[in-house]
């Protein structure tokens, strides 16, 4: 405990040892770094005599990219271990165990959940998860849910979304998913193949950049459930039969439909993706893309499937007795989330982070028609979101582009 | 300083006393207590010998309300000073200065505003202001604007929303004003004369409840603008050349058409009471009833210049490089506007607190004749506040009403 100073991986060790209960008094530590050192300390640390594991993670204070460091606040960590034992409590099981976390020094010792895969990884192999839309739209439905003010007393409701402003994370995605991409910014990253789209059509688009803007505002000012924040399929573990999802350093006060968005954009970029591989069969392809597309239909038809029961269960009297409400909000998520999900597919092909489905693409040429793809898709979402009149018709849209 | 107590009147005094450069040291101090009691101490206190004053007010940490007392929170006094002092210095001269304020003892000493009269009773007289447009307008637009994320960085907006969180306080109008009305509530207070209505009619307008809790829901979630949260006739000190707005504490970041809504339904309220009242021939209260609809759309008009003016002046680049997006928010604004206008309208007829304007017309059959009419007006802004297409429409909308 005490004054916040990073820890190098023998004193990570050292701590982890003298955290109570955690290991045994003649536990043996092995510990191997796991992250990329960029935005966090991840230590993989291992009992080898008892075979227990913990994933020890430390917040740094700066962010380092391409030669330069970005202030990035370590209270992060705060956040992100309080996100995890709240979405616990109301979807046990689908998120890492927190077994400890110091605020001072924005550590946490996480549940080792390294049997698992990284999905996004699995997705670039066509590994397919069946079980997958029935979970994650479960881990949706009632993360949303119960920390909205359709459940909770709006007393409690308010001290959570204090607890959870997180200033400098959600600047993040307000500049780098929901700005950058729709003018020449200098944080953008684009395939010169696409650069003269780019600047002759798309940074043109002022319907577009308007209707983004909306939806920005929304992301800055609309407080209705208590989001993940960066809910990419990098972000989830799974195997044939489980799946957790993790690294809620994000996550905030904002509306339902963002963690949606992200979900579905994540399985958009990776349909996309196959328009520019050349290590499939066209066979494998369109077996692959169909099974892309019902996961998406899945995801979003157990969502509703799921808030709307919690709804009947759970929601206060004050909103459950009002008729047509439900429905009123569940489009209103909709709409969002089909909003959020073009601008989360925009932004990987635009902006400053890109997705290893794509970006594994090497020849450019290859690689544009790919990118091409997603940016037709997630513009065609934004802009007709309102007409969208539910999750088929974003099949429909989606199959019309390929 | 120090734990918390409420003081009697003459510990008051002498704590104003002993605040440091607030008074002269053989200053004469007499203090007449000016509150009913039921929420706060307020004192005003003079120097005799050299004609300083201060108005000296405490939080108590009850509400005391028909037999009952409901705890409220005494960092209201906090939230009420810091929110005098942001608007100060975005509206200088139009709200009373905090000489001194005590977080600990939750109270604060404010400019003495005697001279000035309170706006309500000035209406019930049929006084004119023929700057109070120009003025309110410039304070909504200016408050309004200046604390949003079309002007702050967002890391400091998100700073001030986290401040301003005051979930009692805000909870009092989530009850009182955008939910009990709309149904048969304990809290609700009906004139006999117009109970039958409410059974038979009012409470089965499905559609208009629906409405409303769109309206709630967005007062609980949309953080757009840092609100005064009451801002009635009551809360506004004025004369022919002055206007100055105190009692800040309900103030948080809300829909900035919530307070432009206040202040347009405190004028409604006024207009509606000539219905019951008997006391002015027919050519006074046309004329007076004249006066109040220029002062609507007065208001309005000069909310729009200034908030367009500070728009294209001091908005963030982000925002103001969008084409269409400054007219996006003033209509969204707009439509906002124009339903909590409905919503304050109508809870002054229902709900639990009344105004003076209607309350103080003593036969309860004329009383209902007001009252009637300003339901009519308060639920059709609600229902129609998408369809209307300037403030000239809501003009032309209350006056089909008479």
């Amino acid at each position: 405990m005490g004054e916040y100073r990073a820890l190098t991986e023998q004193q990570a060790v050292e701590y982890a040892r003298n955290v109570p209960g955690l290991f045994e008094k003649d536990a043996e530590l092995v510990s191997r770094e796991i992250g990329d050192g960029n935005l966090n300390l991840v230590f993989h640390i291992i009992d080898k005599k008892h075979g227990k594991s913990t994933i020890f993670k430390q917040a740094l204070p700066h962010l380092r990219v391409i030669g330069e460091s970005w202030p990035l606040t370590i209270d992060r960590s705060r956040i992100e271990a309080e996100a995890l034992k709240l979405q616990d409590s109301i979807c046990p099981g689908m998120v890492p165990k927190v077994y400890f976390n110091d605020v001072d020094m924005s550590l946490s010792m996480v549940e080792d959940l390294s049997y698992l895969k990284i999905m996004r990884f699995e997705l670039m192999k066509m590994r397919k998860f069946p079980k997958f839309p029935e979970q994650i739209g479960k881990f949706l439905a009632r993360t949303l849910f119960y920390t909205s003010d359709y459940h909770l007393d709006p007393i409690v409701k308010k001290e959570l979304v204090k607890k959870f402003i997180n200033p400098e994370l959600s600047k993040i995605t307000e500049d780098l998913v929901l700005t950058d991409p729709y003018y020449n910014a200098g944080t953008n990253d684009i395939n010169p193949e696409i650069m003269g789209f780019m600047r002759d059509v798309w940074w043109k688009k002022d319907a577009l950049r308007l209707e983004v803007t909306k939806l920005k505002e929304a992301f800055m000012q609309k407080a209705q459930s208590l989001l993940h924040g960066d809910l990419h399929t990098g972000s989830i573990f799974i195997d044939e039969n489980e799946m957790r999802v993790f690294d809620t350093e994000f996550s905030f006060y904002g509306p339902a439909g963002f963690d949606i968005g992200a979900v579905i954009a994540n399985l958009i970029l990776n349909y996309a993706s196959w328009a520019g591989r050349d290590d499939a069969t066209a066979e494998q392809t369109a077996d692959y893309r169909a099974y892309l597309l019902e996961t998406v239909a899945g995801v979003y038809n157990a969502f509703e499937s799921y808030f709307s029961e919690a709804w009947d269960s759970d929601a206060r009297p004050e909103f459950k007795d009002v008729k047509g409400y439900k429905e009123y909000v569940m489009r209103e998520i909709f709409e969002d989330a089909m909003g959020y999900a073009g601008c989360k597919t925009n932004r990987r092909i635009i902006g400053f982070a890109h997705v290893a489905d794509i970006q594994t693409i090497k020849d450019e040429k290859r690689r544009a028609a790919a990118q091409m793809l997603a940016l037709s898709i997630g513009e065609a979402l934004i802009m007709n979101r309102a007409k969208l009149k539910g999750i088929d018709d974003l099949i429909t849209l989606i199959k019309d582009f390929t």
